[in-house]
C-alpha cells in the first residue's frame, strides 16, 4: 500500500456510517432479480482521478500527486494507487486514455513501447483482482499535433498518426477483455466554418469509424464500438453533437448496427436536452451503449464534469436505461472531476463513493418505480386507442384513405389530460 | 385599394432615398449571372404580417387591424390587403398555413369551405400578378386538438384529422402552383418524458411524411417537400430538433432523397447553432431546401422571429447557400414578427423592406466573396495534402496499413496556422 | 360546494395514501419550534390558477373552466372556485392581481368598481375562515396600454393610470390585511436600447416606488413592499434584473430600508444563478422578503413557471431562508401554472398538493441540516484564520500597512481543500 | 529588431491595400473634431498576447514563442517583441499583469525584483516612444494560492498576500503614468455556496476596494480605478457579476464616486446582456470607465475571448459611448486571445489590425449616426409628453394626488408605435 491514501481501507456498505463508507451502495443486494454491482458496473476514469492536475483557463495546477511528473516511474507509481483507488471503492471497472497512462515519448516508437508496458502493468494487476476494463480509448485531442482534429484533420498525416494510435489503443484494450472500446471525437469539429470542409471532413470521419469496425472484427475483439456525443467544446461546433446527430451519422455510413452511443449527462445538458431523453433516444433508435455520468452545473456554460448528486435526475436516467434493458456491456463511468479547490486524497475517494451512492438511490428508485408500474400503465391509457384495428388500419392507408375517415361534420377530437403533474408526484413518492 | 396603408406606393430600387424604398435591394440587378429577384426568391409569411395580433404570455393583443374577426368577410378583406402588400414590397412570393387565411369553421367540412373560398380568391388574384406560391403548409398545432401534437398524438383521431388537414393543403398549394409544400413539427414534440412514448411517437411521424410524399406523387406535385427543423418551442423538446437530427429520421424512413429542410435562423440558434452551420450542414448532407431569414434575439431564450438586421451574419448564410448551388426551389421567405410594439402599417412595409435591403447587402458581399475566391483558394490550401495519390489510397487501407505508413521515430507531424482571425478579415473587406 | 371540484374533499396529512393527500406536508407538526403550516406559509396564485386559459404563443385556449368569460357573474363564480380549492389544499394564504379577479370594465371607473366588489367578496369570504391575503399587487402588462411599461412609460398618462391602479391595489390589499405588497415591472423593460432613454425610465420607476413607500405609510398599512426581480420576459432586458441589481436600484432611490424582494426561482434560473444564491444574495444585503416557488426547466429558455419538483433543490433553498431567519412575512408562493395540456381539476388539486409535498420535503431536510450543524461547522472551520486578532487588525489597516505583513521571503500561503464533494455528501444524508 | 516579426513593418492606413495595412483605421482623420486615435485609444493586452500558450481544458500548449519559458532572460526578449508589436501597429497603449510581465520568483521579494526590472524596461521603452501605459493590474487568480479568491478568500494570509500584490502594481501603474487601473475579479466568487459566506467575502472585498482607493490618493495617482465585471468564469459564480451589481456593491461601501467599471463585451454576453446595454447602463449611474473590446461566440458558453469582428455590433457600442461622453480616460483594449490554432507571427499582427479596423468602421458609423441625430430625435419625440408641466408636476405627487389625475370615465391612454424596426433601419444606413 502506498502511504497516498494513508489509512484509507476499503469501503463497505453500512447505512449508518458517519464515515467514508457507502449508506446506499450495497454491491451484493439484489434488485429485479440482479446484483446491484452488475446493475450498475461502475468504473472509474484514469484520466480525470489521476491524471488532471487542477488546472483550468483562468490559473494552472493545484493538485500536488506524488506521481505527477514525465517519467516512467512516476506512470508506475501512479498505476499502483490507481488500483489501490479501484480497491478501496471496490468498483468493478475501470476505463483510461492511452495519454493519461504513459509519458509520451519523443517518438511514436517510444510512446508505443512505454504505453505497452504499462498496460502490462494492468494485466499484471487485473489478474489477482476484480478489476476489469469497461473501455479503453485513445486520446487524440490533447497534443497540439490534433490541435486541428484527428480523423478529421486537414492534414493527412495527422489521419494516418491517428489511426495507428487508435490500432494501439484497440490492440490493448482487446488484449485486457475490455467491455468497449470508446471514440470521442475531442476536437473532430470546427472553430470557424471559413477553414473548414465540413462535408470532407465528416466523410473521413465516417471512413475511419468504418476502419475501426473493421478491425474489431478482424481482431476478434467482442467489445461493443461506442460514440460519444458532446455538441460543443473544445471546438466551437462538435461533428458528434449529440445522440440523433450520431445516429443521422451512423446510418449515412452505414454503422448503425455496429456502433452505440456512450451518453454523458454534462454533454446532454451542453445539446440542449436532459441526459434522460439522450437515453431514451439511443434506446428508440437502438444504439443505446453505456453511460459517463458526470453532470454539468446548470448555470455554466461550459463541460464542468462534476460529480453527480441530485438523485431525483440520476433516478429518471436510470429508468429510461431501465426501460432499455439496463446495462448489459456498458457501465456507469464517472467521467468526473473533482473541483480543483478539492485537493485531498479524502476527497477524491469521497466524491466516487458519494457519487456511487447518488446513482444507488437513483438506481433503486428507479426499478422501484418500473416494478410498481403507475407511469407505465399511465402511459399505456394515453396511447390505447392505437391498440385498435381501425388505428393500425389506418397507418397502412394513404392520405387520401385517411381523409375518408374524418367525420366532416365533426368539429375534432376532443384532447385529453396530459397529467404531467400527477405524473411527476408519480415519481416523487420513489426518489 | 384599400385604405389600410393610405398613401403607400410600391416601392423602389431608390439608393440615395430617405424615404420608404430600397437603397440595396434591385430586382433587376445581375450578379453571377442572374436577377437578384431570381437568386433571392423573398416571401412574405401570411400568418404573421396579417392574423397574428401582437400577444405575447404576458399580454394580449395589441395591433388593431380592420380585418381581425372570424368571418369570411374579414378573411378576404384580410387577402386584399395581403395581396396589396406584395404589390407594395414587389416580392415575388408568398407562403401561408390554412389557419391564417380562413375562419375556423363549425366543422370539417365548413373549415374546408372556408379555406377552398379564400384560396380561389388567391388564385384570382395571382392571375394578374406576378406574385407566386413558395409554400404552403397546414398549422396544425394551434387550436386546441393539437396540444399534445399532430402525426405524433397519443389519439388516433387527431392523426387522422391531421392527415385530412395536410391532404387539403397539400391540394390547395398543388392548386396554387406552389414550389414547396413545409412541414413544421409545430407540437410534435413532448412536454415531459414520463407520458411520452418517444419511439411510437416518431415511428408515427415517419409513416405520416411517407404518405405525404406518396401523396405528393399521386397527385403529380413538382415542389420539394420540406421540413423545418426546430427544437423547442411551443413543447419542450420537439422531435425535428436540427438539420443533422432530421438527416436521420430521414434516414430512418428512407426519405432522404424525397424530403429537404427548410433552415431557420432563430431555430439554429435555439439549437446551438449558427445558421450557417446549418445550411452547410443541410448542403453536405444533401437535403438543403429553403430559409426562413428570421433571426431570433441573442439574449432571449425563446423564438423571438426578428427581421433580419445584421448583414456580416446574413451574409455568411448567403455565402453557403451559393457554394451550395443558391436557392432553386426555394426561397428566403420572413418568417418574421413585427415587435408588437410596432403598431402601424409603415412599421410593417419598413420592417419588410428594411430586411429585403439586409439580404441584398448580405447576398451581394457573399457573392462578391465567391467571386473574390481568396476563402475557397486559402481552403483548399489547407486541405491541398488530401490532394496526394498516397492520402487516396490511405483511405482504402485497413488500420493496421495506415499504421504502418507512420514513421515510428515520428515526433508526430507539425500543425500549421489555422488563420481564423486573416480568414475573418477577408470576409469584412467584403461585408 | 360548486360542482367544479365534484367529490374532491379536503386534502389531509395521510402518509401511507395512494389518492389525494399530503404524504410529507402535515401543517401541525412542529420543526424547530414551529408549526410547519406557520414556516411555509403556502399561497395560492389567482392568476395562474383561475384566469391563465392555456395559450402559449403558438396556441390559444386549452382549459375549459365554467368562469371564463367577462362578466361580473364569471368573477364571482371564480371567487368561489379559488375559495373553495383554498379550503381543499388547506394553504393559509393567496395573493392576487386586480386584473384576474375582475373583468376589464369600460372606463376606469367600471373596473374600480368590478375591482371593489370582488375583493368585498373576498373580504366576506376571509371572514369565516383562515385564509388570508399574502400579497396584493397591480397586473401592470396585459392590457396594450402597458405595452411600453408602466412607470417607465414614454407616456406620463400611463403613468398616472399606473399609480392610479397601484392606490387601489395597495387600498385593497391593505384593507384584506394583506402581509405584503408586490411590484412585478411587468414590462418595465425595453425591446430596443434604440427607442429608449435607460435613465429617464428607471428615474421615474425610482421616483415611483417611492411614492408607493409613501402611500403606503400614509395609509397605514403594515405589509412590506416587495418587488419581484426577473432579467427578462416579457421585455427582451427588464430593468429588476436579479436580486443584486435590485439591490442598486433600491440605493440609488434610498430605499434599501424600505423594500425587500420577493424571488422566483424560474427567475433566479433566467437570470443565471441558483434560487439559492438570490436567496442567500438577499439575506447578505438584507432585502430578503418572499419566494415564489415554481422553477423553470432547465432546458427551454423561457419562464416556463412550473410547479416545483426536485427536493434537493427546495432543500438548498429553504436552507438558504432558514439561515437567514425564515419566512416571516413573507411566504412560499406558488406563481405556477398548470402545463397546458393538464386539463382536469384534478390536476389543479394535485399539482398544489405535489408541490407543497415536495417544499415539505425540502423544509424538512433544511432544518435537519441546519440543525445537525456539520455543514456550518465545516464552513466556520473554513473562515477560522478571520477570528484571529491578527486578521481584524489587518481589515483596519491600509495597503502599505498590510503589504509589510507579508514574509518577503514566504513562497505564498499554502492552499487548503475546500471539500466541495464532501461537503455535497453531507447534503445528500438529508434529502 | 528581433526576428519574431521577420520582414513585418509597421502597419500604414491603406484604404485599397491587400496586404497587412489598416483599410478603415486612420489614426489623423479627424472625426468629431477629434482625430480618431484620440477617440479610440486602443490599447495591447499584454497577457493574451505574449503569454498564453494556447491551451484550453483539453489540451495544451498550441504556440511555441521564442521567449516561452521562466527566466529573466525570457521575459527581457518578450518586453522587446511587445514593444516591436505596439510599434508595427501603431497602438498608443498596452495594458498587463504583473504575472505576465514577469517570471514568478521563489518568493514575494524576488517575484518582485522580477517585476521591478521588468517595469524598469517598459519605462526605458517608453521614453523614446509615443506607446503608453492603458492600466496595469494584478493577477490574483492563476497561483494555485488564489484557488479561492484573494480579497474574498477565506485565509487572511491570502488577502494579504493580494494587497501586497496590488500595491505592486499600483505603484508601477503610477511610475509608469498609467491611465487607469483596473481590478478584476478573478476568483472573487465561489463554486459552492456550501463552503462560502458570501456576506463575509463581499465585506472582505469592499473592505479591499477601500483600501485601494485610499491608497490611490494617498500616491496621488490621477488615473481612475476600474472593476471589470464578469459573471461567472473561472467561478462558477463571480461577485462582479455586471455593470448594475457592481453599482450596488459600490453603494453598499459608499465607493461610486471613485470607482468606475471597464466593460468586456463577452462578459456581457455571458452575464444576458448585450454589449450597449452594459455601456448604456453604466453611462445612466455615472460609473462608466473604459472597454475590453473583444467578444464571444454565440454559440458557445465560455469566454472565448476572441477579437471583434461585427460592425453593426461595435457601433451600437461605440454609439452608447460617445452618448455618454466618449473614451476620455478609458480606452479600447483588446483583452483577447488568438484561436489556438492561428500559430503565426502574421495571425498576431493582423487580428489586431482587422479588429481595430472593425473598431474603427464601427466607431465612424456611431459618430454618422450621433451627427445625422434621426435617431435621438425619434427618440425625444417619443418622450415629449414628459416635457410638459403636467408631467412635471405629476412627478412630485403622491400617489393619491396622481390617481386624481386620471378621468375615471377615461378607457386608458392609446400606445403609440415604438417603431423598432424603422429604429433599425435607421442604423443600417450607416453600419
Ligand atoms: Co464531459
Ligand atoms: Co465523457
Ligand atoms: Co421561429
Ligand atoms: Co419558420
Ligand atoms: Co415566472
Ligand atoms: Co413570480
Ligand atoms: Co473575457
Ligand atoms: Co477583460
Amino acid at each position: 500500500m502506498s502511504r497516498f491514501f494513508q489509512d484509507l481501507t476499503p469501503l463497505s456498505y453500512a447505512p449508518e456510517s458517519d464515515g467514508l463508507a457507502f449508506r446506499h451502495y450495497n454491491p451484493d443486494e439484489v434488485v429485479m432479480g440482479k446484483r446491484m454491482e452488475d446493475h450498475l458496473r461502475f468504473a472509474v476514469a484514469y484520466w480525470h482521478s489521476f491524471a488532471w492536475p487542477g488546472g483550468d483557463p483562468f490559473g494552472g495546477q493545484t493538485f500536488e500527486r506524488p506521481w505527477f511528473g514525465e517519467t516512467m516511474e512516476d506512470a508506475k507509481l501512479k498505476a499502483d494507487i490507481a488500483f489501490e483507488m479501484f480497491d478501496i471503492l471496490n468498483v468493478p471497472f475501470f476505463c483510461f486514455h492511452d495519454a493519461d497512462i504513459r509519458p509520451e515519448g519523443a517518438s511514436f516508437a517510444e510512446s508505443e513501447r512505454n504505453f505497452k508496458e504499462i498496460t502490462d502493468i494492468f494485466a499484471a494487476k487485473m489478474e489477482t483482482r476484480k478489476t476489469r476494463l469497461l473501455w479503453g480509448t485513445a486520446n487524440l485531442f490533447s497534443n497540439r499535433r490534433f490541435m486541428a482534429g484527428a480523423a478529421s484533420n486537414p492534414d493527412p498525416d495527422v489521419f494516418a498518426w491517428s489511426a495507428a494510435t487508435v490500432k494501439l489503443c484497440m490492440d490493448a484494450t482487446h488484449a485486457l477483455n475490455g467491455e468497449n472500446y470508446v471514440l470521442w471525437g475531442g476536437r473532430e469539429g470546427y472553430e470557424t466554418l471559413l477553414n473548414t470542409d465540413l462535408q470532407q471532413e465528416t466523410e473521413h470521419m465516417g471512413r475511419f469509424l468504418s476502419k475501426v469496425v473493421e478491425y474489431k472484427h478482424k481482431i476478434g475483439f467482442k467489445g461493443a464500438i461506442l460514440l460519444e456525443p458532446k455538441p460543443q467544446e473544445p471546438t466551437k461546433h462538435q461533428y458528434d453533437y449529440d445522440v440523433a446527430t450520431v445516429y443521422g451519422f451512423l446510418k449515412r455510413f452505414g454503422l448503425e448496427n455496429e456502433v452505440q452511443v456512450n451518453i454523458e449527462q454534462g454533454h446532454a445538458i451542453l445539446a440542449g436536452h436532459s441526459f434522460e431523453h439522450e437515453i431514451a433516444t439511443a434506446n428508440a433508435l437502438g444504439i443505446f451503449g453505456s453511460i459517463d455520468m458526470n453532470r454539468n452545473d446548470y448555470q455554466s456554460g461550459w463541460d464542468t464534469d462534476q460529480f453527480p448528486n441530485n438523485v431525483p435526475e440520476v433516478a429518471l436516467a436510470y429508468y429510461e436505461i431501465l426501460k432499455g434493458g439496463g446495462l448489459t456491456k456498458g457501465g456507469t463511468n464517472f467521467d468526473a472531476k473533482l473541483r480543483r479547490q478539492s485537493l485531498d486524497a479524502e476527497d477524491l475517494i469521497a466524491a466516487h463513493a458519494g457519487a456511487m451512492d447518488v446513482c444507488a438511490r437513483g438506481f433503486k428508485a428507479a426499478a422501484a418505480m418500473l416494478e410498481d408500474g403507475a407511469l407505465e400503465t399511465a402511459k399505456q391509457q394515453r396511447y390505447a386507442g392505437w391498440q385498435t384495428p381501425q388505428a393500425a388500419a389506418m397507418l397502412d392507408m394513404d392520405l387520401s384513405g385517411i381523409a375518408g375517415l374524418v367525420d366532416p361534420d365533426s368539429a375534432g377530437p376532443q384532447p385529453r389530460s396530459g397529467r404531467q403533474e400527477i405524473l411527476e408526484n408519480i415519481v416523487n413518492r420513489f426518489v
